[in-house]
């Protein structure tokens, strides 16, 4: 892999770059749709690489019990498995196995730190953490090694150690326990990396919850280390502006000459206000989410295709749009369809709001390019 | 609408003919999909013409509730409306009225006759039916006069005069009394109809139940009114064989310069019988339906997509097949895309199924044309 900074802005930390990776080209500022299982949701991958989405994100836990990475492996890796041309990035399945455990941050909030795990997080050691599948109730063992393993099985163009997602509600103690067991456990996933490194790239996953020293020294070990980029994982607050907050004061910390990668963060709001601070690829499941609950993205905001009102209006989500959707169909259609219950609706979406994606994370280059932001 | 008839087998009553509609040419004998709401489940419109599939089944019933046949006569008609700029078939709605409210002839023959209907046809006089909408619980009456305008908001090529669709369990006198309402009821359309043609053809609906001398009767009645073709509508058996059977004996009572189609019907086996009887189009949800259910349509039989034993089979569904999801995805792929539950599994299986029968189609025209069957 290689990073290549073409223009960074006289006013941010922005830049526009290229990740050169075995899979082609990623033009950064991009955003990283999810496809969890290999496959967008409601959307094939023909059709994903049409919109010209240039990074996909797969998740090593799922793929890891279904349909197992051995099979992956056998079919030649990811890109062959699924048929994408174009670069992929997996993560170790550690986030997975925690967050199913804890559910997520918002869950957690509610219930106030009382409910600590469903159960299916056995044991978590020095070793790694033995959990319990959601498939089939088997006890799997997720070592760093293992997960490394795993993810050479995949092949995708950039990899993710392995690490500990520690609760929102957890003590500084044991907080810089986590931290600590985290970094030996990323250092150890590098080491399994570089024996048989396959032409993929690694970042480190910068941890440290909730605390900025913490945070800061996550960003001091791990970029003492051979990665070739960095992952922002973790929880950063109850807000978004916390979160904004935390990065201010931590992306000074990452080298400049290397990739930034924001984990599991990619809505409109915090895509403005992160890629000024210098992050580069964003994933986020929200566009095809929000597709699938009949919100279209605008540039004049979210358009709820469900509504009554719109079962006449036979104009397409965006005038001038040009993804496919637009190109064919109108809003009255797809409200049809949404009432009609069809699944049409739900790939017509997606395909819009992954087309407004792609669109507009060229925009944010263009505007870095000429220094607006 | 006019009908050309290419070549007559030999051997039967087979033909290759040709429909001529506003929207285009109808290769016969043809596979008719059934998208019900204005799409085929799973797939959008685009990709469905690119597959090939020259005639789409509308059902009026279900667009009359959802979004009324207001809101497609104000975008334009139903081409417009759904973006297809090939033909589409309307029925009259008649059909879903009464077997949504009788059961199907399977559940129908499991009850013996004892279920009469869930409640939602209220009464059935001269005039039409009245019924209450699925949908809101409104009570709507359906009539020849309010179907044909029902049709005519909609604009389709070909449009289906109002029947009653009788119970399976029927004794001959009520029967003989619903089938010369029904002849009445068609009448009443095709007068509707011609006092405002826009271009839409009319075929008849043949009906008589299981009673040959009724179909027959049902046959020369029909036959001497202005329709441009004829629907084989109503049960016609318990059994396969018992449908055959009736065509059998009753499709040489219609006359033979006009276009045939059999409603409701085109499982493989029935077009295998239907075709030498002079059947030239069959509409069918079951390539969709079984592609939902992980079954896929090959030469070679059926395959089910979603056994364990596909894991690791790196190969398409058929060899030399040149759908877009064997070009693209293996049996592995999908068989992994079901296991995971994501829609695109269903998407891919349909769009090969629906391939295979347009392919399906052209080799009984080939056949038909070399008078080998």
């Amino acid at each position: 892999m290689k990073f290549e900074i073409l223009h960074t802005s006289s006013k941010s930390r922005a830049r526009v770059g290229r990740i050169h990776t075995p899979h082609g080209v990623i033009d950064t500022p991009n955003f990283v749709a999810v496809g969890t299982n290999g496959t967008l949701k409601a959307l094939d991958n023909k059709t994903v690489q049409e919109i010209g989405l240039q990074l996909m994100f797969c998740n090593t836990y799922h793929l890891l019990l279904q349909p197992g990475t051995e099979v992956v492996r056998e079919a030649g890796g990811i890109h062959t498995f699924i048929n994408r041309r174009l670069p992929i990035i997996t993560d170790s399945g550690g986030f997975q196995v925690f967050s199913l455990a804890y559910g997520s941050v918002a869950n957690e909030l509610k219930s106030r730190g009382t409910k600590k795990t469903d159960g299916t997080v056995l044991k978590i050691t020095e070793d790694g953490v033995l959990f319990r599948s959601y498939r089939d109730g088997k006890k799997i063992l997720l070592t760093p090694e293992s997960s490394i393993e795993a993810q050479k099985n995949l092949g995708a163009d950039i990899i993710i150690p392995f690490d500990e997602l520690p609760p929102y509600h957890i003590d500084r103690e044991k907080l810089i326990k986590s931290l600590e067991r985290t970094h030996r456990w990323e250092a150890r996933s590098l080491e399994a990396h570089l024996k048989n490194p396959q032409g993929q790239a690694m970042y480190a996953v910068i941890h440290g919850g909730i605390d900025p020293d913490l945070r800061q020294k996550s960003c001091q070990v791990l970029s003492q280390l051979a990665f070739d980029g960095f992952a922002i994982g973790g929880s950063m607050g109850k807000t978004k502006g916390e979160m904004i907050e935390m990065l201010t004061a931590m992306m000074p910390a990452l080298p400049l000459e290397k990739p930034n990668h924001l984990l599991g963060i990619g809505d409109l709001e915090s895509i403005a206000a992160c890629v000024p601070l210098g992050i580069d690829t964003f994933d986020s499941s929200y566009p095809t989410r929000a597709a699938r609950h009949g919100m279209a993205l605008t540039q004049a905001g979210p358009l709820n295709l469900t509504k009554g009102e719109y079962a006449s209006r036979f104009e397409p989500i965006e005038k001038g749009c040009t993804c496919t959707t637009c190109q064919h169909f109108t809003i009255a259609y797809i409200n049809h369809l949404f009432k009609a219950r069809e699944m049409t609706s739900l790939t017509l979406t997606t395909i819009h709001n992954l087309h407004f994606m792609v669109e507009l994370m060229r925009r944010y280059r263009e505007a870095i390019a000429a220094d607006l932001l």
